[in-house]
């Protein structure tokens, strides 16, 4: 055992990493128990069929295929190597992997309620503290397996929800002593008003990622975006003021309704934002319009917390309501 | 999403299992704690050529490989049809798979301690709580994804080290309530010395692997098992004396020195079984001659833990000194 290595992207956690990480990890539990969310637990894999077409196409290439067992044997070789050459293909291959490592946590979440609907009791609250696998490039940060903390509910459209996962994080990096993390929310709702009021509803997806890539490549590569998007002069300029909007989160408000004006989506977003902002405890929201998040199943609020200036780490926690 | 389905062999754990677990895996870990072992976790998959040969042939079976990632982009599809071809053959092949599930803790250990071997002051004693996977039938009690406990000291030939795991297993068991378990052991150096006495050393193997099955097929099975691998009438009785040591563990002791008389090895063994079932204080050790465990690694003393004979479960926790 001399050349022996760990695989790329994973890592060994010895006592004193362990112990910082329970320290945190057990904060998080106990926030979300004191919430009245019950713990789940998933296996580490689930079957291949569960986890594709959910993640986008980008998605399924990070996925970590596991290969079937047996598959040299002679009953079995046929059918591997017709496996074989759809892999080849590129396509997705039930007689070659079955299974695969979970790419997150609420695909198997989903998957459970699916499976145990008649057995639960609805609204739903439910927490999962549990590695993920994914087969990204590894660099600073970025591991292959990490672990997610995640609480969802399932069964209620009540906007409290929102106000209590705001006090979730609140709680939780209050205890941890993380004062100044920032939790930006905005609603999909503003971007759906956004697409409708400069270029029908129909652009809404080119507008939503190029607006996510505004943290990273700025204001101006954002319009050079939207305008190879097929956006016109006078639409980037909507958009444009839409993403200027800055202030307290009260002059923003009065800002948007002053820019939608009669646009009833956006009314309706700005309703959420604010109810969410006067009702949660949480005295680090921040209304940001410019949040926009790459995953499109999202139709309310959405969420994206941000350590300290001082830990450049990016996002350290994100989410949004799915409700369709 | 109305045919989902879970992994077969796998499970779902719901908040009233998981507070179950937690009480369960919470006592042991603080029992690991109190006898100075530090937690230690590994990555759920290791590089395959770390785990492939350490289980025996039936053992690499049962290995969850993982697929690589883009093996249908053109600049690798080379490179995985000869793969392909070997995995065909039956061979291992890193153009396919260079990942796989980890089969157990131990390997997964003795990886780390080779990696940071210089960081680590020894001797060393580690636990471990987590996962493994086998690829084994799902049957009544055996599941492809499951909890391994481990507590492993490296770096002391100590027979201390098995007295603190006998009073490891007698607290954790107790803690919970389990005042009937029985925590058999046997030293590995009676079934050295049977060989010798029987038929020279190079019939250990064939007469452990006999031996191992005693529980499951009886008696007479095993003699005609003994019989198939060579052995002949009188070393068969041989054998069938030393399978037949009854009585209290004092009772078998005394048995053991008369039917060895003289040998070395059966006199090591002894004294080894003699110390640690006196000086731990666990009053449920039952000296085991017939114990023999499939693992060949194991120099020493080994043990077996059964649950009281109501729960119908076999083996429920094992392990051994492997000084090589």
């Amino acid at each position: 055992m001399s050349k022996v290595s760990i695989p790329q992207g994973t890592r060994d956690f010895s006592a004193e990493t362990i112990r910082k990480r329970n320290f945190i990890l057990q904060n998080i539990r106990s926030v979300f128990e004191l919430y009245g969310f019950q713990p789940l637990e998933t296996p580490a894999m689930e079957n291949l069929d569960t986890l594709m077409g959910k993640y986008g196409e980008e998605g399924d290439k990070l996925i970590f295929k596991i290969l079937n067992n047996g598959l040299s044997d002679p009953k079995n070789i046929e059918k591997a190597k017709a496996g074989f050459d759809k892999l080849m293909e590129g396509k997705n291959t039930p007689e070659l992997t079955e299974r695969a490592l979970k790419y997150d946590l609420t695909i198997p979440f989903a998957r459970y309620v699916a499976m145990n609907h008649g057995q639960l009791s609805f609204p739903y609250k439910r927490y999962q503290v549990q590695p993920v696998w994914r087969a990204d490039r590894p660099q600073k940060g970025r591991y292959r397996e990490f672990t997610q903390c995640d609480a969802d509910v399932v069964g209620s459209t009540a906007l409290l929800n929102e106000v209590e996962l705001c006090n979730i994080y609140h709680t939780a990096f209050m205890n941890m002593g993380l004062r100044d993390y920032e939790l930006k929310i905005n609603s999909r709702k503003m971007l759906v008003a956004l697409a409708e009021m400069c270029g029908g509803a129909d652009k809404m997806i080119d507008i939503t990622i190029a607006i996510d890539k505004l943290d990273k490549i700025g204001l101006e590569k954002v319009k050079e975006e939207l305008a190879q998007r097929g956006l016109v002069e006078n639409q980037i300029t909507v958009i444009e003021n839409y993403l200027n909007l800055t202030g307290s989160n009260e002059e923003k408000i009065t800002a948007a309704r002053a820019l939608f004006s009669q646009n009833e989506t956006a009314a309706k977003g700005i309703e959420e934002l604010v109810y969410v902002s006067s009702q949660a405890g949480n005295t680090n929201i921040s209304i940001d319009f410019t949040l926009a998040r790459g995953l499109n199943y999202y139709t309310g609020i959405i969420f994206e917390v941000k350590g300290p200036a001082t830990v450049k780490m990016g996002s350290i926690g994100g989410g949004g309501r799915y409700d369709d």
